[in-house]
């Protein structure tokens, strides 16, 4: 079996969620203890996590965010102030508990991999980076594709199979370090939402202002000379994506497969959503989206996907940290549902009252 | 010394923030391994926990909610589909784990205290229920003063000797339960901020649309009644207040006196802040809002107190359920603060290219 044809497998094991337990589940939420609706998103994410899940009682227990790290040849266009090299030392950085990542991830209770699919640098053995590099990096996408179709393959394969090999999943994150990958992302929700360059770029981590026009110029050239097929994500992905985007969409997919919800970072994990959904529409209803990044086209992303976000905190910095936040939000959500009594087990009198006020409540 | 001065005293112990630790804390917030400003309001929460808490350190371990419970004499008029005994029904049931604050309390890591302060019904000794009991409830407003003033004074003195009692708290929320509660919070929020009843009034826990004019009736009678002297917090509270109100005002003055982070919860939770605010303009340096509510007057109430919500999650219960979940949004602000390393012990090289960017970041 060829990479494509075991892609092609995989694709097939994502399944839509159980909506006969979404019934269930929204049975189970009107009859707790507080009047109906009055949870709002908690209510709206426990019915959503029920059928996601397949299981009457959602779980939150298994937290896992991979870190993908890679490096874009494209920085040499000049599309970021960070030098190539901080890709390996914030990946360092990270091993060694330091970085946002791996605080905001511990505070969350999620189990934090880095995975090595492309970083310029060999690391030395190290047993909390995965070593899953495909290239040493991307090459220039504004002069020819930034990789092979079949590196495009193994880097979304090696995200799947990232997430196959955790004995327990309820919930996944992807996050990044790839000094330079905005510009592949603006690049990808460019051809794949339909807007202009200028429409799609932001300052990524910092470039000044007066050089977004020279960023979004280099995203035009890239997609001018590459021309990739709009209804082909490896395609995108070969040609102006990245080898940890391609990761990322892998950890979605790889997520949806064992049913697990998926929670969308910011703006490089938008990008890389979008992909995953071209390859598996289905995977649209396994999406939290745990905030909205500042960046400029992530909103756009969202709503394209159909998400609103769960948290509005103004970050922007990627690595995972946003979708670490949110997690809370999904075991408030699955908590009240699963822990709280119903109305009728907590005694709750005058139920025929009750009953008539939720009616008018719900009016 | 009597009830007056003793509140007196208690006041004059909530200082302002430290601004010299906010200085310093945002000088170490922009050393940290990240560009500058790209964790948003995690930066800026932690900011003001550490100048706060008075400490280069923000904690967040020692978390409390307190749960203020009473009932109300305005309920006569019909202004909720509840019946009072839901009040009673409610505390045993929170008293017993399975009360959405109860729930999302253990999973937010506080300490959650049930504080009877004005129940119209004796609770059996119960350790899990506070008797600081001050009457069986308010009288009518509608009809003349809710309390004396000097239930008033001991409402809000239990609140805050409740927080005192405790031997550590770095963030304290208080929450309620009190049918018909809405009521007096949108009258004390119509005085306070110069609202009219209408536009200060909702549906609280789920009043049917068409009985709102009349719930706004009920409130403008009370206050054309009763005639609350705009500028005295204590008198608002006794003609038109109530018993858990009085005892959240305290919470929050309690918590500001020890130097904890005030988070406030939804609409009733929001009138106890304006109440707390008049009484000490400075508890305002104090103020987190957890979240935004869906009842009508709580941005408003937001705003005035210069609060943008940390959350939106289209939460409308009370009980402190907002609060709980926002509780994680200080604990990654703490935490990242706290645990991060900075680009120089990251070792994040080309440090003047680093500078470069970030201060290319911040123009």
């Amino acid at each position: 079996m060829n990479l494509e044809q075991q892609l092609q497998e995989h694709l097939k094991q994502i399944a839509v969620p159980n909506q006969a337990l979404a019934a269930y589940a929204q049975e189970r939420e009107d009859a707790l203890a507080k009047p109906r609706g009055t949870l709002g998103r908690l209510e709206e994410c426990a019915i959503r996590l029920a059928a996601i899940q397949n299981t009457p009682s959602p779980r939150h227990e298994h937290r896992l965010i991979v870190v993908c790290a890679a490096d874009h040849g494209v920085l040499e266009e000049g599309v970021s102030p960070y030098p190539k090299d901080v890709t390996r030392q914030q990946i360092s950085n990270f091993s060694q508990g330091g970085g946002t990542i791996t605080v905001l991830g511990r505070h969350a209770k999620a189990k934090v991999l880095l995975a090595d699919v492309g970083v310029n640098y060999d690391f030395p053995p190290n047993p909390g980076i995965l070593n899953l590099k495909i290239a040493h990096g991307t090459k220039n996408m504004a002069k020819g594709p930034a990789m092979t179709r079949e590196e495009a393959l193994r880097s979304v394969l090696a995200g799947i199979e990232i997430v196959l090999r955790e004995p327990y999943v309820d919930m996944v994150a992807a996050g990044e370090m790839g000094i330079g990958n905005t510009t592949p992302s603006s690049a990808i929700c460019s051809v794949l939402m339909g807007l202009t360059p200028e429409e799609a770029t932001g300052v990524g981590s910092g470039l000044a202002p007066e050089r977004l026009a020279h960023k979004a110029e280099v995203i035009r050239r890239a997609i001018e000379i590459n021309k990739p097929d709009p209804n082909d994500a490896l395609d995108i992905l070969a040609k102006i994506g990245g080898l940890e985007i391609g990761a990322m969409t892998g950890v979605y997919l790889g997520a949806a497969m064992r049913r697990a919800a998926v929670i969308i970072d910011g703006f490089i994990a938008g990008a890389a959503a979008l992909l995953a959904e071209k390859l598996a529409p289905a995977i649209r209803h396994y999406f939290f989206a745990g905030h909205c990044s500042k960046e400029k086209a992530h909103r756009a992303t969202l709503e394209y996907l159909g998400q609103t976000p769960l948290l509005d905190l103004g970050l922007w910095l990627g690595e995972g940290s946003g979708a670490a936040v949110s997690m809370f939000i999904l075991e408030c959500a699955a908590a009240h549902f699963n822990e709280m009594r119903t109305l009728e087990e907590a005694m709750i009198c005058d139920t025929l009252e009750i009953e008539k006020a939720k009616a008018e409540a719900s009016r």
